[in-house]
């Protein structure tokens, strides 16, 4: 592994060794200039790169240092999930200002638990010091037959998975400094990315996926954009956690749920009983006229404009 | 390609339009959760990650935007030389502070040469906001067979290529405000990975390899430490720029030559002709007893200090 240091005589090799160490075992290829990773036969890579930084992404009054490490990478995995790719492996570029020095292992161990959670092995990585705390994650995957964002046709379902809102409440509720729920907070410091399920939907024959990052209206419009279709989107039909608009719960980002297209009805049954989490249709997709592809939201049946999009921290 | 963006509206979708279309003709897979990639049949996967960060690796008064483009690609596509690997595609996460907003397209454009020069697509990305210019960079290489830093073995030769210490050169002259010497400025602005050269090597029967970015004697320490054996370097064959002491020579980071040692003989003949590039034996392996592993340098065959190694702009 290419753990390149430039933090300063002393706290440099101890650093390393300490991400190395408390990213718990999933360490590989240590010491070399580059990883050498092996991917299954007649596979593709597929690949993504994430950055989470202080004060853009974060902050630090708002999440733990483990919560921070795993989000990081959970947010570069839900890329993965979002090809129906099996994650292989991961590179860590930290950028270690002085303050956050004594937090290193607790940042390596929040990040080192997403990725045994994913199956990836840490393969690579650079540390140098700054100002700003932030961890960029590269991810390396293998699939098949990789599922895009471009493949949405006419008469497709729209489906997502799990239920939204919680990152949006959660981050309202941070701002205003009032408690926030449980279940809201977990959404927000401690997302899941949707791995087995990107493989399930990708298996099912999902036509185009991804992930809800910018939140599911913005991202439909990502996928209609794409495929250059008009997707509708019906708000009622949103699966949103207790308490939450379905217009907060379309507009919230950081996510990471699924977005998917499928000519064929997906058994959200079958989703439910295998993830223990909620595959909803919640749209359908039309055929896009006179350069009119992108988003259509409709609630109570009748046209209404679409929610704003997520833009980390600065909303 | 994920060119996600945390810029702030509008800035954002143009900073990233300058960055695809200024890398010039190299960017593949855009717009998807994250890029596809297939390796030749048989080829292993070699990655790495390699960050450049204004202040810590690289000052804006001493480096155009372009030059600073170039390096941080070609600094880590100097990693995939060391392993002999064929440079495939490369993520770019960039931190943008507002006042270097207007110098993107250059970025973009050094950047994109050194993709070009190494025939890499640029194949991801990430733009942020933040307060001091970063460029990391991941780089995707495939080989069938690629070259460690571990199977140095007794008797083989060390050698390096290129003629070293243009770079300490030209940072001593910038820090003292002096005129860089046009050679010693091309060595530490533009450096050249030397891929074809390492594919070369490995092709000869290189047993150990490592690009020169620590400095020749910290970086066969290295080669020494992860091989188990004693590395001798013989101060007086290392080929440096002229006017400058072996010792300076051997100090000197972030070269991007490449250092390898070899149990057969190497035609440095054939490989003057065919790269334009010195190959010259700087000293060879021995076994390593009493748990006596690393670099021993002499200088006319007596033992002496090594060097100190290269520590960015910190010394």
């Amino acid at each position: 592994m290419t753990l390149d240091v430039a933090l300063g005589a002393g706290a440099e090799f101890e650093a390393v060794r300490e991400i190395v160490t408390r990213t718990g075992g999933v360490a590989r290829g240590v010491g070399d200039d580059a990883a050498v990773l092996r991917l299954a036969r007649g596979d593709r890579l597929v690949v993504s790169v994430d950055a989470a930084i202080e004060g853009v992404h974060f902050r630090r009054d708002w999440l733990t240092p483990r919560e921070i490490g795993w989000r990081a990478a959970a947010a570069a995995l839900s890329d993965l999930a979002a090809m129906g790719a099996t994650p292989v492996g991961a590179l860590l570029a930290l950028v270690l200002p002085a303050e956050w020095r004594s937090d290193v292992g607790e940042l390596a161990e929040g990040f080192g638990e997403a990725l045994r959670f994913a199956g990836a092995a840490l393969v690579g990585g650079n540390t140098a010091r700054g100002e700003r705390l932030s961890l960029t994650t590269t991810v390396l995957g293998q699939a098949y037959a990789p599922v895009g964002r471009w493949g949405a046709r006419p008469g497709d379902g729209v489906y997502v998975t799990g239920r939204l809102g919680g990152p949006a409440a959660a981050l309202a509720s941070l701002r205003e400094g009032t408690p926030v729920p449980a279940e809201q907070r977990a959404r927000f410091a401690r997302p899941l990315p949707r791995l087995a399920e990107g493989r399930w939907l990708a298996a099912a024959g999902a036509t185009a996926m991804i992930d809800v990052s910018d939140g599911l209206a913005a991202d439909l419009g990502h996928v209609a954009a794409a495929s250059g279709m008009r997707i509708v989107l019906e708000l009622e039909r949103i699966p949103a956690l207790d308490g939450i608009f379905p217009a907060l719960a379309a507009a919230s980002g950081e996510e990471y749920e699924l977005a998917v297209t499928s000519s064929l009805a997906l058994d959200v049954d079958a989703f439910l009983e295998r993830f223990g989490v909620l595959l909803t249709r919640v749209g359908h997709v039309e055929a896009a006229h006179h350069g009119d592809a992108g988003l259509e939201t409709r609630s109570g049946g009748r046209r209404v404009a679409p929610p704003a999009g997520h833009d980390h921290l600065t909303r």
